[in-house]
C-alpha cells in the first residue's frame, strides 16, 4: 500500500511546500470571465480549472474549502465536485478542507461522502472536539484505501485562544507527558498527544502518520516546540500572507525539510486584483499567470527560510 | 423580530420535547418501498415526507443530519434540501446537524450555505473548537434573521471524554467562574460560558439565548448543575435511546417544563423494524404509523418525568 501521506511527502520534495487554497469565491474571478450564459458555481469551476494548470508543477497539493462551493447550493458542490475531479485526474493530491467531526455512526458517513464517489478526496479535515471516536472511522478507511486527513489541532485565528489555548490542570495525564517541555500544556497538546499515538500505529514509509495535524504559523513563539513535540505528524499549515504568517515562521514548522504543506489561497488566486493593471479587461489567463507567479515566490521564499 | 428561539420554545409548550432526527438512511426505508425507478436519495426523501406527515403534531421540531445525504453525493443532498423545505413548507422549525466551524470568513461562507438558498434551515448545530470568532458570523446573522443554532458543549458519544472533559487549570479564569458549583471545571463549562455571556446580549422572548447548547443526556450525575449552571441556554439533547439516555436522564436537562428539545433518530424512523411482522411486506405508511407511536411515547414518557 502506498499511502497519500508518502505521496505527498515526495510532491514536497519535488515541488516544495506550496498548497494552494482553492477557497474560491465569485469575487475572486476577472470581471469579464463572468458570464452571463453561466451560473457562478461554473464560472468559479473554469476559473479553477485554469488556476490548476498554471499552478500543477508548483503546487505539491490543493486544497478545496467546501464553504465556499457549499454557499452556493446545489449548483456550488457539483463545481465542488468537479473541482476534486479535475485535480486528481491530473495525477495531484487534492485535501478537502471540511472540518466535519461527529459521532462514530455519522463520521462513517462523513467517511463515504468524502473518500468516495461524488467527493472523493485525498485528504480530509477533522475537526476533534467530539473526540477521537469522531476520528476513528476515518482511519479505518484510510488504512484501507490510503486515504490521509489532517485534525485540526491549534488554528490560525484568534478565536483559537478561546479552547484550543486553555491550560490544562497538572494532575491530568497525558500519553506524552514526559516529551512536553513546555511549562503550560493546552487543550491542543492533547489533541496533538493523541495524534501523535494514533501516528505511532499508522504510519507512512515516509515516517510520517497517515493523519497529521492542521498547526498555524502564526504563533511562532512556539513553532519549534510544536515541531519537536510531535515530530511524526505531518502539518497542514494555515495562516500564511493574509492571516500574517510569513516563510521564516512557516519554515519553523518544517522538519528537515520536510513535514509539512504550507496552504495560501486569496495571496495566490487573487493574485491578480493586486497588479496595477485595467482590472475590467482582465482574463482568466492573465489571473493564472499571476498565480504561479505568486506560487512560485512562495515557494521559493520558503525554501530560502529552510 | 420573532426569534426561532421564540417559536421553538412554544413548540415545545405546544407539542412535547420530541425532536425527530431524520437521519434517513436506505436500511431505514422498509425493502418494498425501494424501487428500482428511483435512486436511494429519491427513496429516503419519499421515506421522510411520510414520516414528516406522521409526526408533525408530535415533532417540536425535526433534526435533519446532513452526513447521512453527503454519504449520497450530489442527489443526496438535493433530497437533503427538499427535505429541508418540505419541513418549513409545513410551519416547522428544521435544526441542520451540520456541525460546521470554520474561521471567520469562511464561517460567513457557511452562515450563507445553511441560513439561505438550496439548504436554508431554522437552526444549526455548531462545533467550537477554532473558538468563537468561528461561532460570531451565524449570530450576526440570526440576530438580523431570527435564525438559531446550537453549539456543541458536551455531546454525549464515548469520545467526549477526550477533549471536553479536560479539565482545566484553576488559575484560568472564566466569566462564570463564580456561578460553577462543580468542584471541576472542564473544557466543556468554557464553552458552556461563552455560550452563556453571548446568550446574555442575544436573548428571546422566552428568556434563552437565540443560540443554544447541545447537551447529551448520558452523563446523568452532571444533569443539574450543567441545567442550573446555564439557566439562558436552550438544550438541544442527544443520546436518548440508543445511545443508552432515558427519559428521566432527558427531564434532567430540562427548565420549568420547557428549555430543551430531545432528539431521537433510530428508534422513531426505523421503529417498524422492531414490530414483529413480515418486514418484507411492510410500506411506509406501516412505518410511518410505527414512527408516530414511538414519537408520541418518547413525548409521554417525557412529560411523565416533568
Amino acid at each position: 500500500m502506498v499511502y497519500n501521506i508518502d505521496k505527498l511527502f515526495d510532491a514536497v520534495k519535488n515541488k516544495g511546500h506550496v498548497c494552494v487554497g482553492l477557497d474560491t469565491c465569485i469575487d475572486y474571478v476577472p470581471a469579464s470571465e463572468r458570464k452571463s450564459t453561466q451560473n457562478n458555481a461554473e464560472t468559479v469551476l473554469a476559473y479553477n480549472k485554469v488556476l490548476i494548470d498554471a499552478t500543477l508543477d508548483i503546487s505539491a497539493c490543493y486544497k478545496v474549502q467546501i464553504a465556499y462551493y457549499e454557499e452556493m447550493g446545489i449548483e456550488g458542490l457539483k463545481a465542488y465536485s468537479e473541482t476534486l475531479k479535475y485535480i486528481r485526474a491530473k495525477g495531484c493530491l487534492v485535501i478537502a478542507d471540511i472540518k466535519r467531526g461527529d459521532i462514530a455512526d455519522t463520521a462513517s458517513r462523513y467517511v463515504k461522502a468524502h473518500f468516495s464517489g461524488d467527493f472523493e478526496a485525498d485528504f480530509v479535515t477533522i475537526s476533534p472536539y467530539m473526540g477521537m471516536d469522531s476520528v476513528e472511522p476515518w482511519i479505518k478507511e484510510a488504512q484501507a484505501s490510503g486515504k490521509g486527513a489532517f485534525v485540526l489541532m491549534r488554528t490560525s485565528n484568534p478565536g483559537m485562544r478561546d479552547f484550543q489555548y486553555i491550560t490544562i490542570n497538572n494532575e491530568q495525564l497525558t500519553e506524552k507527558k514526559d516529551l512536553i517541555t513546555m511549562s503550560r500544556r493546552r487543550v491542543y497538546n492533547v489533541v496533538g498527544d493523541k495524534l501523535s499515538s494514533l501516528a505511532v500505529q499508522y504510519c507512512g514509509e515516509c515516517g510520517y502518520g497517515l493523519f497529521g495535524a492542521v498547526v498555524g504559523c502564526t504563533e511562532k513563539e512556539e513553532a519549534s516546540v510544536i515541531r519537536n513535540n510531535y515530530s511524526n505528524l505531518f502539518f497542514l499549515i494555515p495562516g500564511y500572507g493574509a492571516q500574517g504568517g510569513g516563510a521564516k515562521d512557516a519554515a519553523l514548522l518544517l522538519r528537515k525539510g520536510n513535514g509539512g504543506v504550507v496552504n495560501a489561497s486569496r495571496s495566490i488566486i487573487a493574485a491578480w486584483k493586486t497588479v496595477n493593471s485595467e482590472q475590467l479587461t482582465v482574463k482568466n489567463e492573465f489571473a493564472a499567470e499571476e498565480a504561479r507567479k505568486a506560487a512560485i515566490k512562495m515557494r521559493d521564499e520558503i525554501r530560502n527560510e529552510i
